[in-house]
């Protein structure tokens, strides 16, 4: 059999799904026809024998160790990413009498709300729509009712760039509900601070079609019966993930990674520092010439995920695009929504990859700046 | 780089997540790494891009020829599973002042029901429980109330092993909705006969992580704005599966396995005389001696894809067991909730392998029966 080799492989700047880490291919590729204990690929075992069973205790494990999630939080592998969650956290924690609050920092938030609108009550504590979402708020300016049923945040807002650098600080005991689809895993976490975490796994921390969900186990005392099966974070809680069938694959390639970042990264804080070394080569080019590479988000709250700058002109912009794929850099175009450049910058994307786009940032400005 | 090769592989009987065609896994391997014309994986690969484009379309126009579905109907790839279905189903198309009518012809039926009695009035029009889900109602045992905005069957019962052998007749206009998630491409089927296919992939049509929907057009206008985004068929078919990021990875190898069916199988047609031989080298030996191979389904509804039947004690069942485990074969056991002995043996199952077992049966009653 032939086999199609990492030589072959671009610079992938895609904002998801993304690149993934190289050895975890590796291995996937190699025991993609038989898996080691298995007599099958892992595409073709069920959920319920020894050996997923296994594989789902390993990345529940792994995660658990990276993220140092307390006890009394249960992990969910879910399916249907970040669009269902967006029902199925109001769904879940909503009751009639109460309300959702919300702090917009960009196109994710808003969609969410608008499916928690659907739902119930709803309330905007801070909407980051005047400056086009360039920017996070400042502590004084938002505060949460106590009676809030939960506030919901985006901890990364992939289409403009903006990044919480720190978890963010509630004054009272409302639960903190963040969508973390975008950056899971880029950094050391403090859970506890959180009421729920969901990601789905295709930027950062795995591949499509798996969606994680760290939920504080009294939380789970408000799903309710009537709720459409699937929905229901109960159930899946009290099935452990086995409510019904898996994304098997998804889970297995999602534990790989997690044990890349254990073995191979050395934990989060190590890849912290790799992703602020990896932001800063384009943050640095775009600081030195902000006439020429305009970034969008204000610099304390860029995200160290997805770099979002303009060119001065359209036609530099579709220039840039050219040459970058001259170079065999793909997935470099903004989000359609708002246009512009966009390297999504993932853990996984190695520091070299970066190198070589900032050189042609470099490269393209001395010849283009005027 | 070492492989895991074909020759690591058992008799996988799996009743799902299931055996895969060898060729697709095959093709799986030598792509894993970099795709062709891709640069990356396909783990990789934004759902926008044009190589996943193609990857969609191309799976979509397999399973269109495959399956001669019509011009009005709709393919959507969804996540969720059959679960997530059994509510889809009825909040999309059950209105305020109308019932869902339910055939119940095993398990799965009635977790279906569970899931509609939720959402609204419903109607069982026949319920196998008197003979313990043996057998399905002759045309005379059951109708449905011509008001019922769909009646819901399960095409194939995996866990009593019951299956339908023709497309259902419904006397009038009701949409019927069909659970196809065991056997979909098992056999031509008129599509055109019904309102709605659902069947997630694992076991007949794919790997886990991917459901596919089969719609006819003008129901699609029974979805309402006010349902949780993700749920919404009409939103899915308006997206064209791309309502969020859809499991890219299951949908490709979903892709190959309709092309294996198309290319190395010949068809349907084809792929139907195949399972009926598969299954005969089977339900033959259990006709021979229905005192030591007792089979759970009457002769005329006997599914092709589950076979099911008990040994006269649990201990030579185990016995059973254990020496199909000692040639190389797993998956046997009996669905936990029924037990016995259950041989899934579905497309991607070789003759070779059913052949194997068969032998194993015979040998095991010349030896055992008294």
């Amino acid at each position: 059999m032939s086999l199609n080799v990492a030589s072959d492989r671009c610079l992938n700047f895609s904002a998801g799904p993304a690149a993934l880490p190289l050895p975890v291919l590796e291995q996937v590729q190699s025991e993609l026809v038989s898996a080691p204990g298995c007599g099958a690929s892992i595409l073709e075992i069920s959920h319920r024998s020894k050996q997923f069973k296994e594989i789902l205790a390993d990345a529940e494990e792994r995660l658990r160790d990276l993220l140092a999630i307390p006890a009394n939080y249960r992990v969910l592998f879910l399916q249907g990413g970040a669009r269902l969650q967006f029902s199925m956290v109001p769904m879940n924690l909503l009751g009639a009498d109460s309300h959702a609050a919300y702090l917009l920092s960009g196109s994710w938030g808003k969609k969410g709300l608008e499916q928690a609108k659907k739902v119930g009550a709803t309330e905007i504590v801070w909407d980051g729509a005047d400056t086009n979402y360039d920017r996070l708020p400042t502590d004084s300016e938002w505060s949460v009712d106590p009676k809030a049923a939960y506030l919901h945040i985006t901890s990364n807002e992939t289409i403009q760039g903006v990044q919480f650098a720190k978890d963010p600080t509630v004054a009272n005991d409302v639960p903190l509900v963040c969508d973390s689809s975008s950056d899971l895993l880029f950094r050391p976490v403090d859970v506890g601070q959180y009421g729920l975490i969901y990601a789905c796994a295709q930027k950062n921390a795995g591949p499509a079609g798996v969606t994680l969900v760290i939920i504080r186990e009294d939380l789970l005392e408000r799903s309710q019966a009537s709720l459409p099966g699937y929905l229901n974070y109960s159930e899946h809680a009290k099935e452990k993930s086995l409510y019904n069938t898996p994304p098997t694959f998804a889970i297995y390639v999602m534990g790989l990674v997690a044990r890349w970042l254990q073995e191979e990264v050395g934990g989060l804080a190590r890849m912290h520092e790799r992703n602020l070394a990896k932001a800063k080569l384009l943050y640095d080019v775009i600081d030195e010439s902000p006439d020429f590479y305009a970034g969008h988000a204000q610099p304390a709250d860029r995200s160290l995920m997805n770099v979002t700058f303009r060119l001065p002109s359209d036609e530099l912009q579709a220039e840039f695009l050219a040459e970058a794929a001259s170079h065999n850099m793909s997935g470099l175009a903004g989000h359609r929504s708002v246009g512009g450049i966009r390297a999504s910058i993932y853990n996984a994307m190695p520091h070299a990859n970066v190198e070589t786009l900032r050189e042609l940032m470099v490269d393209f400005r001395s010849r283009k700046a005027s």
